[in-house]
């Protein structure tokens, strides 16, 4: 994983070791600015950038490339042989709730080290954290019904799979239909049965018996191939079959048409059969607008199967992830702040905390600090690698999980609206707008 | 591999197995409908779904883990043991322009095996095809002037970071910064500095002769940290001094703030200075439509770094991906075509082809048949596997790149159009129409 990486971390890296610059470097990792139709951020990925860091390094096969590229001094190959990481990881926990400019990560480590990680913490924060804040939103809007995550089939790629639903499972899903995420991360596995399935038979009963006959404890049955009404009628002949055998049939799905209107009539006509306890399962290009639309209407949908719209973050497809030098300390020791005041792209300097502030149990406001202001409330950022070595033992994704959902509590519910929620206060302390005026006036005298 | 795939490939299996139902089965794999401000798509992916299907197996751990599930038999699970795919695979190859409905693989196989890849099948084939059309679009835009991926950082994970760089190094562009990919499949690869460079440092002009200095022949100085027409002119003593070392500076990028005001501004004080070839390189947020604006309006930019909007195709992240039983043999080897008439979601019955007319060298038409009508054109779809075993070379990525271009260059200009293209015609041969009807009658019938 050494190599994936942008080739600018290497030549920089190359350009620091030739300038002999050992400075400590303190970089932030934060997401500028918020999304569209978004207040609130779920922190996510953290897991997969401790491992990174605990074990990068560059192979053979990886340096006789970089070799060939005909760029780097043998030197810095020589350099990049006994490459790791020793240096400090402070970060937000996964599952926490966090706003645009808050640094999610903060590492302090030999410059090189420090710059060279970049991309990688980047590409795994960004796409996860965004992720589990959509799967966050879908799951609220489902209010207590039950989302399983769909996407895999049109996510981008196998990674995007897999981290996908580990992320949408920490943003409160209930699991996944994707079995290698299941198999590495432990999160439940959903499935039943597809269009095809019906189609490879002669009729639609023909299908349903014989996927009873494989399952008859787990079945439900997608009734929408041809007719839907017409399926929800065959759906009661298997579950009368299966009441012959002393068994329930679970209910059906949904996964085409006018899904208020159908919930609606099937639910009807199971009732009138005396099939209460049939649920309604309902899929199909869903995302939270149309989950929220469907329950204000009175679907009688019991959950929710959600595929492309939560797996790509389809109105929303990625947040904007930085990561920027806020800090150097040279071989005197001298503690340097750094800003960048590139046009639109301002960066806070200093090693920074956020603190959290409560009102009533409630989260009020958040403050981005420097490290040694003396704030009230609740320090986010904690030490999780010192020397390299992890300081912390890594949280369980079920305690992941369960933080989410905590943190979430703590949000007043109109920071959770749909569309145009209202902007949850994150201040800057005094002294980092200090830090702030003095180092754009430095630089801008140039 | 095998394990990344959504549960009901493995319960519809299953009940495949348990049922004895063992006829040859045909898919499409296809795009529904057009992406908004879409006409065409780059078909992209073949190469992962071959090394895919000529790989798959399940180890044990993987056994483990379903049998750990409690959901699958024993039968099954043997059954899973000595899974392999045995059937056969037409593509149309990558590279070439698509539209929807148009079958891009056609699986015939035992229906087990066609089942089961499905997941598979569109996770890599729809996000390589979203990207190499989307790049083709951002490197149709660029009009000639060259396009490098800079996506990694904020794409949807690794994978979306390595197969997304192939996808947009297919659709055109001459590199990537994406390292890992250049090594995968030799790509070219690019990249020089970030601002964090420029702030490790005490002032700009000490770290553009640091970088300099490492990098004497590879100069491109990035000049927006703090004011970016300062850094123009810092960029200009550097310059000189490489002309004093008989080298000379490859250019500058610009990141942010008001492109075209500041690429012009750049290029008149390098042309009054005489530095009339120094190129001027942009990024920060580009897309399609940007860079159209920006060349529209007479921006003096030489070339362009597209990232996050190219890597996760943000005005449209997703293409509606399906993959669909169209026949089945039976074992008395009939052959029954199948169809699926879901509310908006009708497939397309039957073993098929898609045929491509020209007038004067460019694309007039195409018509998708059932395979064995006459029709004129050529023929889209080539086989690839037969028994499970490969029956064509599969052509290097340059080669496919090639394609990509030539295929591109046949395509009428108007439908590359950015916003609201006119839609190629893609028609319906009257054998495929005939039995449509026929089927759609005989279902609705009940």
């Amino acid at each position: 994983m050494a190599m994936l990486t942008d080739l600018y971390e290497l030549t920089m890296s190359a350009a620091y070791l030739e300038s002999e610059i050992e400075e400590i470097a303190t970089f932030d990792l934060f997401i500028r600015e918020m999304p569209k139709n978004r207040d609130y951020l779920i922190a996510c990925g953290l897991e997969q950038v401790v491992n990174y860091l605990q074990n990068i390094s560059f192979n053979n096969e990886a340096l006789d490339y970089l070799k060939q590229q005909g760029i780097f001094k043998e030197g810095f190959l020589n350099y990049l042989k006994n490459f790791k990481f020793t240096g400090e990881l402070h970060a937000i926990p996964e599952g926490t709730v966090v706003f645009p400019q808050e640094p999610l990560l903060r590492v302090t480590a030999p410059i090189i080290q420090a710059q060279f990680i970049e991309t990688y913490l980047l590409n795994t924060i960004t796409f996860q954290t965004l992720i589990a804040t959509k799967a966050s939103r879908v799951v609220n809007a489902a209010g207590g019904k039950e989302v399983i995550d769909f996407a895999l089939r049109r996510v981008h790629g196998a990674d995007a799979g897999i981290k996908g639903s580990r992320a949408t499972y920490i943003g409160g899903c209930v699991g996944t239909s994707n079995v290698l995420a299941g198999m590495l991360y432990g999160i439940p596995i959903y499935g039943t049965i597809a269009h095809s399935f019906i189609m490879a038979h002669e009729s639609e009963i023909d299908a349903f018996r014989n996927y009873t006959d494989a399952f008859p404890d787990k079945c439900l049955l997608l009734i929408d191939t041809y007719d839907t009404i017409e399926g929800a009628r065959n759906s009661l002949i298997i579950a009368k079959e299966l009441e012959r055998l002393g068994k329930r049939m679970i209910g059906v799905r949904l996964d085409s048409g006018d899904l208020l209107k159908l919930s609606k009539e099937v639910r009807k006509l199971f009732d009138k059969n005396g099939y209460k306890y049939l649920k309604i399962f309902a899929s199909g290009d869903l995302d939270e607008y149309k989950i929220e639309e469907l329950l204000k209407k009175g679907a009688p949908i019991d959950s929710f199967g959600v595929g492309t719209a939560m797996g790509v973050s389809k109105d929303q497809p990625f947040v904007n992830g930085n990561y920027k030098i806020v800090e150097v300390t040279n071989r005197k020791g001298d503690v340097i702040p750094r800003i960048k005041l590139s046009k639109g792209k301002k960066t806070l300097p200093g090693r920074k905390q956020v603190y959290r502030a409560y009102e009533k149990g409630m989260m009020s406001m958040d403050v981005i600090a420097l490290e040694n202001e003396e704030i009230d409330g609740e320090k986010l950022l904690e030490p999780v690698i010192r020397n390299g070595k992890l300081v912390r033992e890594l949280p369980k994704l079920k305690e992941i999980r369960e933080r989410c959902k905590n943190s979430l509590v703590k949000l007043p519910e109109k920071y959770k609206k749909l569309t145009n929620p209202p902007v949850y206060k994150v201040e800057l302390s005094s002294g980092l707008k200090k830090l702030m005026e003095e180092l754009t006036q430095k630089y801008m005298r140039g």
